[in-house]
């Protein structure tokens, strides 16, 4: 991909900077590691959506895909550490949504005494 | 608009996820403050898109504009107490860039010596 800048921050956009990517991510660190795991999230991501976003995340090296079943196959996907290291955007955009936006809530998962499993934390 | 969900992230993501917003938030930091010099960004925004983000970051509450000029009016914007806290997740994003994607380097006015100019530096 044609970067638009050397600016780490537009090159950080151009992988990562849409409403879907990190919460793929988001739903990976907590364990949601299938097709069908991924499309159950609370924020109903269109399937098709999920296909191109988990293709574009293996492409980018965020993401490997390991077959767990055969016929039909079907992947397993995990995070490589460039991946996991999104994590501490996600934190990040965690803390803003928290201070700024009513009504939010961390996950259980990713809340207090669970933190750690966020590595924005660690 | 209508919330995907109560996680701060999904929040964050229909505020600031998209490939511009952020980007914006990094100019107004650096103190470029009127749609000229926003346009005039590294990366090239196409004026619609600036026009675009800009009505949506005033809606957002994360900007404010206000009139320096008459006939034509023009408008310097500044980054609100919300719009500045964006600076924690740029760093974020500015950190995971310069760590994963080869070549790219931080803009002067962030690096080292003026770091603290960057909120998520403070």
């Amino acid at each position: 991909m044609k970067k638009r800048s050397s600016c780490p921050v537009a090159c950080a956009l151009d992988i990562a900077g849409d409403k879907w990517t990190l919460l793929v991510v988001r739903d990976l660190l907590r364990g949601r590691n299938t097709y069908g795991a991924l499309s159950a999230s609370d924020e109903g991501i269109p399937t098709n959506i999920l296909a191109d976003r988990l293709r574009r995340m293996e492409e980018a090296g965020l993401i490997e895909a390991r077959p767990y079943q055969e016929r039909p196959v079907r992947y397993a996907y995990s995070l490589t550490g460039k991946g996991r290291d999104l994590g501490d955007v996600l934190a990040a955009a965690a803390r803003w949504g928290k201070k700024h936006i009513p009504g939010t809530r961390i996950p259980p998962e990713f809340s207090s005494s669970s933190r750690s499993s966020l590595p924005g934390r660690r």
